[in-house]
């Protein structure tokens, strides 16, 4: 069975135009099957500026009523992700963009207002794996954008890491199964401030120590979080690199490599 | 040997939520395999005007520079054809939104600069219908916006009527190919100025008679002889009618129908 590759790139390469070539040079490379999932970067923000749409964030999450809906829907499901899918098949990869709502393969629910209304926001519901394997098999390489949809025909703006972790899990019924998260440092750090002291493996009963001593930040903890819950469903190996690195760190171990 | 229904969608339709919302049921109503290719409508303008970019029209076609090219790739690849496939979900249809740049389904190249520069603007140099037919074989139905791409990574903004030919003309390969271009009238009129004076039938000879007598006018001569041509190149059937009629015209023979 081959290894299917997940991988997430961050908004922050989306952002820059020669570190983004850098990063599809490095994933065209990758043997085997594979499945980009982007976020957005601060181009939505920029657009919805110009259009007079403010922005609000709570806890790093985007507040998305229609307007901004309308917003994330041009520029990670339009803007981003044909700009990805032709820089792509020039790289001889043939990308196939998508959102959920794209040969329904991914369904989501709007999710319920609680204390915060984040609006027009998704929860994945289910993953159509079988679709997806249906177009790895074709040779396709699918370029997922952030956005899901739900059953009665909302488009909903979706955390592109849980996406992510979500098609890794349900993939799993078809394939081996490794998913990398890409970002801005080299991997999940020792200590935050220095760039090299990058943890090689990190166990549950490690990842519980580090937080212990409060060497692992904030705003790893969600990632981790949901990185060792994919392990839990099966996925085989989670991997945090640098987005330059994604290429070493697949086949030679660079950056840090979640362990049950 | 099923019968492909090929419907392409004009912009007018496109900008009002109630006529596109009955012409997607209509659409959705039609019995075997079948694609859609949906313009854009003033959505593009709109937005270009709010971002303070600057729409120029030549001869009822849109000028192109980079910034204006963005727009149409968020608008068209984007917020429009997700919107349309979002809908489409909760007809029971598994639409999958694309450009061509996905799945390298319709390659392009840039327009040589002759009298005019129309700038990021594709002329269509290939049609991947075994791609397309792939996708139809799964019970996949694609929506396209009017974009392509071109062997060096460009998106390129291409006429939604020339798309729509030139993927039926590429998939009479595999299938008898009905194309139907849907417009605001209820198909091709003996008199302009009434509504009611539908030509049923329209083979060259006739076109050629009305032409003379200048009953068919400016706007449709165009549409008209890349129908013709089509019918040419193999396709069985080119229908003209009314988004509101495309249910009846591809089986009861409502608008115009051209014949060899």
């Amino acid at each position: 069975m081959d290894t299917l590759t997940v991988i997430k790139i961050g908004g922050n390469v989306i952002d820059d135009a020669t570190a983004l070539q850098r990063f599809l040079s490095a994933f065209a490379s990758l043997a085997g099957p594979k499945i980009l999932i982007h976020g957005g970067g601060k181009i939505a923000t920029q657009v919805a500026d110009k259009l007079g749409i403010q922005t609000t964030m709570v806890e790093g999450r985007r507040i998305t009523d229609q307007p901004m809906l309308e917003v994330v829907t041009m520029v990670y499901g339009g803007l981003v992700n044909k700009q990805i899918v032709a820089k792509l098949q020039t790289l001889d990869i043939n990308a196939i963009g998508l959102t959920g709502a794209d040969a329904s393969t991914v369904l989501a629910k709007r999710r319920p207002v609680k204390d915060i209304d984040y609006g027009m926001v998704g929860d994945i519901e289910e993953v159509d794996s079988g679709q997806i394997q249906f177009f790895l098999r074709q040779d396709l390489t699918p370029v997922f954008a952030p956005i899901t949809y739900s059953t009665v025909g909302e488009l909903l703006n979706t955390n592109a890491d849980t996406m992510a972790s979500a098609i890794a899990v349900d993939m799993v019924r078809h394939n081996q199964v490794t998913l990398v998260y890409c970002f801005e440092k080299k991997g999940v750090l020792k200590d935050p401030t220095d760039d090299n002291s990058v943890i090689n493996e990190l166990t549950p009963t490690l990842y519980a120590d580090y937080k212990a001593v409060g060497a692992i930040n904030k705003g790893m903890i969600p990632k981790l979080d949901n990185a060792f819950k994919a392990l839990d469903k099966g996925v085989s190996k989670v991997i945090i690199c640098h987005a330059d690195e994604v290429a070493q760190a697949v086949t030679q171990g660079a950056g840090t490599t979640l362990k049950k």
